[in-house]
């Protein structure tokens, strides 16, 4: 990442299936919060750090795995929240492989005190780190953490 | 479910990936009737009981998770075939939570009799019901207990 | 099974052990009808398809496999409540498998939805089919289910 | 528990498959005294405590099952041996489920230092508490447990 | 077992679930003829052999235990076709461990060619040897070698 | 297959999830040939052959399981190279049994060499054979064998 | 044990870790009484019996390892509370292996009505019995089942 | 096997490694008589019945499998004694799968009754059935089993 | 947490086995700075967040036990990070249930991507969320998530 | 591999166990021709492409080791049907390790459309690449695949 | 290491749980030699090769983590003898990754003919070696092995 | 072993398959000597302690077996590196448990931090005890500790 690009960083925010019902669904397990409002506070957080987001919710795998290959080579790294994907999808974890973008795996609920089918992540172990259970504070802190990343490397 | 609703009480039918081929595919598992003429008999079965039905064919997950989204509000209850993504499919499992629409699990063939990766479902803990094994006369069993149970719930 | 033997068809029901104290036993999971009650309401819904019951209740596993070889040649299907039998008796499965007398396999509640234990079913595989989790409403599909599939065969 | 029951509390005691055979049965492992003198040293143990004790043995398992049906409404109480039965029953448990009867799991032997397939009790999750080991002892601290958990519960 | 009873010796056939069927039930696997045929061929084999036969089927599981625990000093050895309970049956096994009369344990099928839950037996290792997949001649094979075993402990 | 047809056979190539960044991704694994280079040269092969290829290439599982049901009838086999959906996706292996076309399942790396989640398939049971770890060969092999094998069972 | 200091038996206590909060912990699972109470109550009943307590606590795994050892030759049994590392500790286990005391395990919840991980003691199979389930109940119980063996060995 | 080979049949015993040793080796498993013992016994015994004997025994996999495809066509059924090879090789299952002669699995010790990795045979799925645990007896109940069978599937 | 407590949020950070040694162990998976610079650079953090900070390291699991039983009452919430004992200390996970403070689970480097033994974490499901992976940043992202979780408990 | 020595390619051809028997062993699985049929027909395919091959068949573990062991240094590559030993032999492996020929994986079936134990090899993970199905087609294929690895690591 | 400080070379000798009690624990398996006897031995030796010894024993965990730590610089290599925590204690293998000393782990006892329990090992990857089985020999075979590889690395 | 016996003992080293190839075979693993250095060595040590040496090497498994056998009796003890039998071959364990001499295992490498299908050996739990991990040392260091053990057990 060249130091002249530093200036305002780019960075993609992968939201995976149903996460577009966020509010409705499950409120005591996901919060009241719509993805719009999520949205615009991951912007405006991301603003105050001289971050640009490139924001994306999609419910299909071949759409997230399209949307992943597409932000290669336009961001310097990626929040990655894959919700139900992140424990069934090879195919995403084989476009994070092939794009080779350093990305974070957020999720909104703590993944380890619900089902057992949701501890396993098929992405964790190539992220550069792990952010669950914070509700929308995840993507925050997802976000920093990237960016403490980017910084550590670059320099 | 109000009273007066109950009049004409809607349902969606959920049908998963190759179910589309009903007819040609696997006649001595699956029948020879096509999936056009199960809609047919699902419908008058359903008509005779006084029940709407929202019919449904995908191949994609992702479209079948957002059929199930746009029927939240809209229908009293679901007849779910997912087929093959029964038992792969978390993002459905996810939506189902979400939509939090009561919801019966139908397959045509008996999935207990066939290789152990049927024998898992990642949605029928989520169900009232499952009905497995009549071919398409599973559709018709499904139809019947959903509405014993929305009545049942209902008064 | 011969036309004229059709006029009026024999089904035995079968149900295992506990099932004698229905409506007493925890009837959030069972319901609060009686085991008579519903005997009473299977016999109602058979004798409108011209079906004649034989009804049986043990808590014993030796007279449950004794009322399966003793149906055999008397009745042109079964529904089989095993209830805890189900996940334990191979010894039932034998005699279901030594008389081939065709027969659904009925549940009250949804075993998919209880105990990791009460899911696998030792005589799933060789059912017509199953229906779970529609409380009393489970004996009446499972009839309806076995009729079908009687009919389709002997057409 | 009303206080004036408390007078005389009447206590099931069930034994299951070869317990019968105490005294004669691996000595070395169940001791050498008898089930009848087993039975009389526990009503002994129980009098002293204003206990009465309706006592039960049966190897077969259906019969317990029923055993423990009719207890339901006429003891306050169990304590439960169903030996062999105890790993196996998935009928059992339903029973105890389905009267819902406070009881005490004891074993004779110390089932933890025996064969694998003796470490899981399909009966223990439900149980107050398990006391397991003491040999004939083990019926006089499940029986002293039982009450202090009845006074405890009744206060 | 001393020489002079050694003159005849009474060995206890134990028959398990559904072999009452025997001859009905699935003839390609379990041969054509009955049980009684099977008793009349053992019992002349085991005269010629200055072999007493004494031969018990049920279907109960308690029954099963009861048989066993009955004999313990009245045969000098035993057979043991537990069918569907060899691989259920912790009780028998206790049976078998508390009357400790030497045993063999015998099936008519291949249960090694069978489904994957009838490879487990509860009972074998406590067996003096196994015969499996003769059809009826597994009783004689079982009665041989048991026989053999008796003698050579008694010399 | 009639002999006429067999003038010119056509054979499907399907390419699954992230195939499309051939050159791109992982090239020490995956090589530095674009997917229309691959292309390119196994059209060439083919002709060669007097085969002509349908290509396609999908990211998306729904996709995929539509063009092996429009393939049907209109080729004579297909290699299969679904990528990561060889380990996860049972709606590709239901579209394969539902056509029923002579497949050869193709991959470029050798997946017994990578992680373990890899190692399975969910396809190779259905297979004509499988080919996998020659790169870009590995297509030109699948071709040839299943040809082999279409003219073996042809004549 | 020799006959004289029969007249007065001393026996080990030993409480593992976060046992100190007791009263303050959880108290639905562990009881409002604390660890002192519970000393009081224990000493009371041994009094009561002859036996003089020697009682220890401590959250250190290596403090409990050395406290069983410093108990060799000065107490002629105990009873091990050993809380968490109960599932844990292999080092606790040796202790007991090594020192040689008879003892009885007793916990103060039922530990198979808990998560998973609490189901597997790596001490139970060393143990004279175990006691779970009865609160500060299991103490005196323990105590009890103790005293008894010991002077069943003795005699 | 035409009628007239039956007048002498001739059959093949396979024995694997270490059965060589015999009479020196745990004789408290396997006995005091030498390998040389035995095979005159079976010698007798089979000449008693018309049956000619093929003896083999060696310790290498490979010429066991040589020796099986050798028998091919020369023998009427076989005795198989594969020993530790019984739990170990696909190489012997595969021979007697290639040469497809009916042969006994025979076993001196009750493979039941020893360690874990004895319990799994690699051939007894293919046999006609088995006798283990009856020492030297074993391959008389052997031979005997296979000769009944020999003469069931001939007439 | 009273409003007036809130002008300072007293937050306790506990450190487990081998964390003494940052900065000299294993510096590419852990990082240069040493435990001595990272509380410094976490005491700074908090102090711009109105947070004073308990800071504690130990090697032995029954120090990190009792740390956080005295931190109970004395701090509105805690980060954790186990180190090794998060994978091995249901002792630990005892002491969090009885304190019952709400604590975020930090590590380091990213426990996904590091041998199988790291990857199942005994306190996750109790944590309010988890941070692994940003080097010392894992502290500063876990505060933040803490303070936002006690900020929304609170309002 | 030096340029010269391109001018001629040598190949060594490894067959394991019973293959010997083709042909004649279960024809529907391995096909009617004979092992020297097939070393024929790879022997003129072979000198189509410049190829000289060395052809073994061993039946013995030991035999198979010390052939490849003699290939090293003589041969370019190999390919490898090590039938079943490819499932059992750790020996092999090491050999393939120890003189580091490259080699392609070949065999007749599918053995992935077979019994559980042929699913997994000892051996793949080492190869180039894996042929697997097309009869002996398959040692064309891994011959030619072998071809172009030499070709591409040699350019 | 340099030359000079091989003139003498420091090693240090841990010893984990319960080796203070050695001589009198479990004399069967451990010997009757008292650790102070085998400490005089070891040193004896390790003077004969010019070797100094830092021996050391503790029960505790944390407290073993840190003589490790405090080890590193100071001696050249360890014997590592962590008893039970061998099989429980990822913080010891944290501190060995961490301190990076070459160590040979041993153990008194045969470890592979003891329960299951104590086949795994969490430090023996990391060893230089592994020696168990020859009661205290296995000091002095670690000691020279751990010589030879200093020597070896040194040279 | 007789006290005259002792003035030379004689020891059998079993070599298993591609230790022949020591020196050219991974020589990161195994080391750059070749194993007639290695015996040259061993003899060397060995007559140092007046202790001569029997040596073999065999790529064969029965060899292996053989070798064992006719080792009893000629020796007083074995090293034993199976090398790559020591995992798979149980017909290596029936000898070394038919001949009953001494022995201990060797391993050059350290089998412990190699593939998961090292790590189990079918031989360790019979051995006196294991080295591991030393190169050719490892032969001296079990030597060594045999000679220890002989020396134990003939006092």
């Amino acid at each position: 990442m060249a130091s002249e690009s530093a200036l305002v960083v780019r960075i993609a925010v992968f939201n995976g299936p149903n996460l577009n019902l966020l509010g409705q669904r499950e409120p005591d397990i996901y919060g009241t919060e719509t993805l719009a409002a999520v949205e615009r506070m991951v912007r405006e957080h991301a603003a105050a750090m001289s971050v640009e987001i490139d924001w994306f919710q999609t419910n299909s795998e071949g759409r997230f795995v399209e949307l992943i290959q597409e932000a290669a080579g336009r961001v310097a790294g990626a929040v990655v929240n894959a919700a139900a994907f992140t424990h069934t999808s090879i195919a995403i974890r084989d476009a994070l492989l092939a794009v080779n973008i350093p990305f974070v795996e957020a999720h909104l609920s703590n993944i380890f005190a619900r089902e057992e089918m949701r501890r396993r992540s098929l992405l964790a172990d190539l992220a550069v780190g792990v952010v669950t259970g914070f509700g929308v504070g995840s993507y925050e802190l997802a976000l920093r953490g990237l960016l403490q990343h980017l910084r550590r490397v670059e320099s």
